[in-house]
């Protein structure tokens, strides 16, 4: 924008000059500016969506950021404050860089943060002190060497420790501190008589800056990791219960109302297990801040985050199933609607009944209670034995294609829907082609470019679509079958997951099941909030 | 340790206060003694195991490890030589921050975070100055006023910016530098006079700083997060390769191979597609670093890193099919052995044919050459078609359980082969078992503990037994339908992957393919390096 408002300058200053198209000048002028305050509002409506919606997908944020205000305004007095600035001096400046870098969006960060750099300070001061008092008694130039090989040294040393696993997991802020302090100390050291005092005024700064932080973080409207990891593995459940649902349907719907739920919003299923997939560094950092924080509830000693690291391990897996009964939709060779038609009230209510138990699985935690002795019902049971009895009943389905006449008529068919398919959907998506077609499409693409090097690639494209034919004459009942093996198995792994949620209620003391509780259902539940968001990356010194 | 000693030296106290039983505190101290050496040496040993362990993993990190040191002894001697600390005085201690901080491991990340620094410095800077501007002519109190309530509402809206999904992607870093610089100047201006000298001083401290960095990073053994992205892609390649190959040989092997396998090393498959499924972020942030890189090579001008990225992601869901995959081998119902059997050869001429495609794939991109032309071979197509053809031969296999002569002895077969797994495995992994042996087992599992509850939770095992031996009523082919599924799924996916690589050797302008090249194979092969490991943390200030 800046560039434009200064091209107009430019071309007025030429129109000054020759006289005679002022007017014209004038008219570009008011249309720049017209322009240029068009895009300003567009900008600044844009800011507010953005500042807006930051706010409201969690609100914590709000108050995060006051307190952080608030702690470097209460910080600042050290040097505002006429007695304060007397007793700290200068070294008071170390107390804000605490704050700024200490003070993290949940309380057990911050533990965890103030902990290593107290560590790594101290450690530091000692060692800098040590090497300082071996120097004092040479002369300047021994001293000097000393201290640069000394720098060297432990640089070089806490550098590669940073590499180590151990440490990399449980301490590597604190290696980054000890060594800044360590060079800051040891190098001023040179120039500074009182070592000692520098340690010492440092050092209390840090304090005050590290308690202002642990006040705020622990009794000011305190933000837990663990309510986060808690709140996550519900959200997860709930996820794949929405995708498992969603799958199940689309699967067996007819492509038109699928197309307008398409366009309504992002695909319900991908949006569902997206969180499960990449969960596990934010499980791991989650468990790891939640277990630095103190209890802060009454039913349990110590809460069991690794357990929910646990039980994310097996949504995981649970979700990769999810994610294969997913390709079973976009896959080439795609079960007539008729065919999959016959089998579609076994395999919806057998996805209802996992969506159940997903979903009370989830509630429990949310409740922490332990789970419902129904929690497999005799309807998850029924609902196998029908999809049993729905595919024992079709034999002919899985006999592969050896009349020719049904064979082909599906294969029209199957051909007829995945031309709608790719025609709706563009190319992205992977269809079945005929031989002729594909090699069409593939030689109108490659017109436009490099026309030198088309013949020898050429021969690659045909063997792609020839692969897609070939499947095509597969079994049309194959995939049908993967996508009821698939749900079958997905049965099987909900058993896994709850396997290790009721470990986790058995460790964790969740309460005791009760049926009455049902009655009371959480009505004021809030939007699952998306932890992954609220994951600041940790700069710190 | 340090507690163990201290209780021996209780100890010894007591005994010489009793008198009597000196000779036994002697031995006790030298059993002690002896146990506490034991304990060094062991300590030692492990210590030097995971030195040389990083070491060997990536010698690349001893090399940075230096570089660090040598930078840090570089920018002490703005501290030691004298000449130089009079020009640069008691600011030179930025100039070491700066090193601390900015040198990461790549010379993408030094850059991103030397551009972040300076652009928050600038910045802050500017603001800082300005504030102090405004604020210098009221009288004292009012000034302090005016610098906190500055320092709250800038602190407050820096915080939340870091929250917008933009800032905190691109500039995260350099806001927390901007508070950062932002809170030291205007607190410090509070008692100083010149308040231009500092941010001056500051200002060539910071710059020095980032100049020995960049020099080092750029210029010194630089190490290339492109270079890191490239070979974690090809490495990703050759893994699921071995993956898909892997599983196959398992699928159709006999458990006893399997079983010595096992104890030799870590599941091969899963080691295989490990490191594909957790990619996401570590791509991102790889590519991010790329982006900054300066061209390093004659061949292309700007290097397609979000290319990379897409290639990831293609691999992330072939890699989810290999999951379901590698699923078929754990799941609840298992085809007999004699029925896979009948299906080995196709299946494992088919799982060759596309590790073969693959190793190619990772071989081009390894070599930046553009796929042969014959990357799908005829083989493949072949080997589709003897799936096709053996599965059609086998019309009985997909009738489901109706003759239940065959059924029953299937039935038998499966549940001796499960009861035999099981054994060896233990009770984690998922088998079938009949419900009365379920049940006893449960009833074992549940007697020590609990007694009490046990009897209202009693009802849940039962079921879960209940729906396995469900599963087994399904036609047994079921399970090999989903596998061949997953097979054909797995071409069709491998389809996709080729198309997103032939784009990536477009755009990189990968040179072309020379039938000749492959006379000269690559020998001189290092395995390939872990790159998610040294990711350090970017903590800094």
């Amino acid at each position: 924008m800046a560039t434009k408002v200064h091209v107009g300058m430019e071309t007025e200053m030429n129109g000054n000059g020759r006289n005679g198209v002022p007017e014209m000048v004038k008219n570009n002028w008011k249309k720049r500016l017209l322009d240029f305050s068009g895009k300003m509002k567009r900008f600044t409506g844009c800011l507010w969506r953005t500042i807006w919606k930051a706010g409201r997908e969690d609100p914590r944020r709000i108050i995060h950021a006051f307190k952080v205000g608030l702690c470097l305004t209460l910080v600042s007095l050290l040097y505002l404050i006429e007695p304060l600035f007397k007793s700290f001096g200068t070294s008071a400046i170390w107390a804000v860089m605490t704050v700024v870098v200490v003070l993290e969006f949940t309380a057990g960060a911050t533990l965890c943060k103030g902990l290593n750099r107290g560590l790594g300070t101290v450690l530091a001061g000692s060692l800098a002190f040590l090497i300082n008092y071996t120097a004092t008694r040479s002369e300047s130039v021994v001293r000097a060497v000393f201290i640069g090989a000394a720098v060297f040294l432990i640089g070089t040393a806490a550098t590669y420790m940073r590499f180590f696993p151990y440490i990399k997991k449980n301490y590597d802020y604190g290696v980054v501190i000890f060594l800044l302090t360590f060079n800051l100390i040891t190098v001023s050291s040179y120039r500074v008589e009182n070592v000692l005092k520098i340690v010492h005024d440092r050092f209390y700064a840090i304090s005050i800056g590290c308690a202002i932080c642990l006040f705020m973080s622990l009794l000011v409207f305190p933000i837990w990791s663990g309510e986060d990891l808690h709140n996550s593995t519900v959200g997860k459940l709930e996820g794949l219960a929405k995708s498992i649902e969603a799958c199940v349907n689309e699967y067996f719907n007819d492509p038109e109302i699928k197309e307008n739920q398409d366009k309504s919003s992002e695909d319900p299923i991908y949006k569902g297990y997206k969180a499960v997939l990449d969960s596990k560094s934010i499980d791991e950092t989650l468990a790891l801040y939640a277990s630095w924080e103190p209890r802060h509830s009454r039913h349990c000693y110590r809460f069991p985050w690794q357990q929910y690291v646990k039980v994310g391990a097996v949504l995981r897996q649970f979700g990769y199933t999810v994610v294969a009964l997913h390709g079973c939709l976009q896959t080439e060779i795609q079960t007539p609607r008729s065919v999959r038609a016959r089998f579609k009230d076994p395999c919806i209510r057998l996805a209802g009944e996992v969506t159940k138990a997903l979903m009370e699985l989830a509630n429990n935690i949310r409740r922490r209670r332990h789970c419902s002795p129904e929690i497999l019902s005799d309807h998850l049971h029924e609902a196998l034995q029908d999809l049993d009895t729905a595919i024992k009943s079709q034999p002919r389905l899985f006999l592969g294609s050896k009349k020719n006449q049904t064979t082909s008529n599906m294969l029209a068919l199957a051909a007829a829907h995945a031309a709608r398919y790719k025609q709706d959907h563009g190319v992205s998506l992977a269809s079945v082609k005929t031989d002729s077609s594909a090699f069409l499409e593939w030689k109108r693409k490659r017109v436009g470019r490099e026309e030198a090097k088309e013949n020898e690639r050429k021969a690659l494209r045909p063997q792609l679509s020839k692969i897609a034919i070939t499947s095509l004459e597969f079994s049309e009942a194959l995939p049908f079958a993967a996508f009821a093996s698939l749900l079958v198995e997905i049965v099987a792994r909900l058993d896994h997951v709850i396997e290790e949620v009721e470990e986790l209620g058995r460790i964790a003391c969740y309460k005791e099941f009760n049926p009455d509780d049902d009655d009371i259902s959480v009505t004021c539940k809030r939007p699952p909030v998306d932890v992954t968001k609220n994951q600041l990356p940790s700069h710190a010194f």
